[in-house]
């Protein structure tokens, strides 16, 4: 009886979508073709009858972020009045569900404004899930079966990619190496960082901040390229290496603003600098397009996924050779959900998943903790974005240049400060 | 100064967007993944100093309507102030900046809500263009010399397949010859009846509506497939080729429903029948899927579009002649602008362009036209959707299964019934 009292407690109540807006300091978070961008967190705000409350987002860059919050409005829906382990047992279904509603598939399908929504939802009902369990969401997932982990998942059109037999036995497969993999957890995850290397910063506070964050023990550095001056992202590529030092890791993000023409000889340029990956070189939906730069700037490397919306255009990449780095986002994807469904994708195409923080980080420290112990992918670093520290509950701890393993139950998503007439 | 005076009154003076739904007659529109659509159309409306009004469309099904109306909003304010003959002059470049808004573009890009409502915007300014030279689109078109032509086209990111002078060279290439090709004028293009076959349709209801299709002149039609219940597809297309004859063509269309497994079953099962077409036989963001199913099903063909959201993605499938048939869309697309840019690719491959009629027919009458006429495509057929037909202010014209040549000035898509006090 008690149980049964608790589970009707854990039920969603009350889903609310907060239009949460964020201004940086001039330049911050400026690149190539998001020259001016406001970070807008477009909120999924859970409730419970027990009083428990949950938060998941996506990110926007602005106006559009209410756009979003209309289809979390819309698509939330089907979560009231279900109780949140009732609820994660068929996830993977759920989100199937959610994704394909009959009406709203038309403006994606599993791209867009629809999806983002879904991301947000999806985040918020982990973090439900893993308050109702006390653990941090990294936890969460260790804990799970792999029947229990692969029900979260929507495997759909992935039949000649990854069957509910193939994620199962993949999970398994790693089971037993897990404890060697455990230490992670008290070394932390190493961090790279984007914030010294904006589009819109002079030359001398690229130089500054990268000092400055070498000081704090960061080794490897994000440079935003792409500027219509190709000789000024050539001087401050020159630069960065240079303020680096050679041991230093470095790599160059064009946001998706060079034709192929232009990637091809910028990516030529600025090789001898011997970057880690070119980002994003090209337009997302170019498969062509970087399957032919792959083969052209070897050995260089691509990194691509901020803007790549679903597990099937990630299926074709992944299966054409087109991205060496695999920066899924759970905040474009359809939530952790399709990001661990990425990861899973990715692991069987043995590349590295090096997540792009569209949450700055918050959800993602947990989710490559799970994917290097639980899906035995290597140790990789995460992207550092620090500009919305301030406006988190409990802001990703990052000391020594390595985010700490995070305690706090849920998946750090709590926001400050969001309208109290609601929450 | 009269002239100047002319051109002062063309100025953009108010842009709203309306949110239209319109009811089907019970079953109609349905299909695997949309089983009860409510038709509603996200609407552009133009007014200029000397009282002209245009408009413009995308489609929708339903509560999602709403946002794309929103982003139309938002996007559609460089609009304003402009003069239409100017803004026409260098509207490629006007479609290319909307579409990359710095802060709207995350929501894509070039794809899902912020991508319908270019569509929507563009259509309008095209209507208003068209009008104001009093003509109909497809005689705007061909007016057009070719420079002229793609000034309104945005050919980014397609510069390793369809270079401005590639565009130019392809259009002048087929002046000559134009005169050869006028008498589909007096003719009229043909039609096909997508009506016929919806899903949620009885057998009996089926024959009917082909019977009297053909009765009308009719003699190509498509059928929906994609049930749950496999035996079900296979009886209604067996009764389809029955009923409408083996001189008949017939086209399967499974809406994305099948995963490639199933796909490959189907089609097989279904070749048979002799179609011509299998219509979104998977989901639209997998090139790899269509490319083996095009491989396994041949000689049957593969038609896609409808969900391929932009140039780069038909750039993709065309070049790994992963469809036959282009679907592509004014409604889904960034408008006739970016309709005209597949248009233009496909013609480079030699492939025909078969519009999915997100606009019931309306725009896609004058634009099936022009490709003819102005681009050397073969005549193929038009889809036809009578379901909307009483909403607009001239619908479509269908005669003996041809779609008459519309005569009005404009795109046709003016609506009775709009909200009077803003219109």
């Amino acid at each position: 009886m008690s149980i049964r009292l608790q589970k009707e407690s854990t039920v969603i109540t009350r889903v609310v979508a907060f239009d949460m807006r964020y201004s940086l300091p001039p330049g911050a978070g400026s690149d190539a073709v998001h020259t001016d961008p406001e970070y807008s967190l477009a909120v999924t705000h859970l409730r419970t009858g027990n009083g428990m409350s949950a938060t998941g987002f996506a990110l926007t860059l602005g106006p559009g972020n209410r756009l979003v919050c209309d289809a979390i409005e819309i698509l939330a829906k089907p979560l009231l009045g279900r109780e949140i382990e009732e609820l994660m047992a068929e996830f993977g279904e759920v989100s199937r569900q959610i994704s394909n509603d009959s009406a709203m598939r038309w403006l994606g399908p599993h791209k867009g404004v629809v999806h983002l929504a879904l991301a947000s939802i999806t985040n918020a009902c982990f973090d439900l899930w893993a308050k109702t369990r006390g653990v941090p969401l990294w936890k969460l997932l260790l804990d799970l079966q792999p029947e229990e982990l692969v029900a979260l998942l929507d495997l759909s059109y992935l039949e000649d990619a990854l069957s509910v037999g193939d994620a199962i036995d993949l999970i398994r497969s790693q089971w037993s190496s897990r404890a060697e993999r455990l230490p992670i957890l008290e070394k932390g995850y190493p961090g790279y960082d984007t914030s010294v290397g904006w589009m819109a910063y002079e030359d001398e506070k690229v130089r500054e901040l990268t000092r400055r964050a070498m000081d704090k023990g960061f080794s490897a550095f994000k440079l935003k390229v792409g500027s219509s001056d190709r000789n000024r992202d050539l001087r401050r590529a020159q630069m960065l290496r240079e303020c680096a030092g050679d041991s230093a890791t470095i790599m160059f993000d064009a946001n998706q603003q060079w034709d192929l023409p232009t990637a091809m000889q910028m990516c030529r340029s600025l090789a001898r600098l011997c970057p880690l990956w070119f980002e994003e070189p090209t337009h997302p939906d170019d498969l062509a397009a970087h399957i032919e730069l792959a083969s052209v700037i070897a050995p260089v490397k691509i990194a691509a996924g901020e803007h790549i919306p679903n597990r099937v255009l990630f299926k074709n990449f992944l299966r054409a050779g087109a991205m060496h780095f695999v920066q899924a986002d759970a905040t474009r994807l359809a939530g952790i959900s399709e990001f661990l469904t990425v990861s899973l994708l990715a692991r069987k195409s043995e590349l590295p998943v090096v997540p792009h923080v569209g949450d700055m980080g918050q959800v993602h420290q947990h989710l490559v903790l799970f994917n290097r112990i639980g899906l035995g992918h290597e140790v990789q670093f995460l992207e550092y974005i620090p500009h919305l520290r301030s406006h988190f509950v409990y802001p990703a701890d990052v000391e020594g240049g390595v985010y700490k393993t995070p305690q706090e139950p849920g998946v750090s998503s709590d926001l400050l400060n969001l309208p109290a007439s609601h929450v």
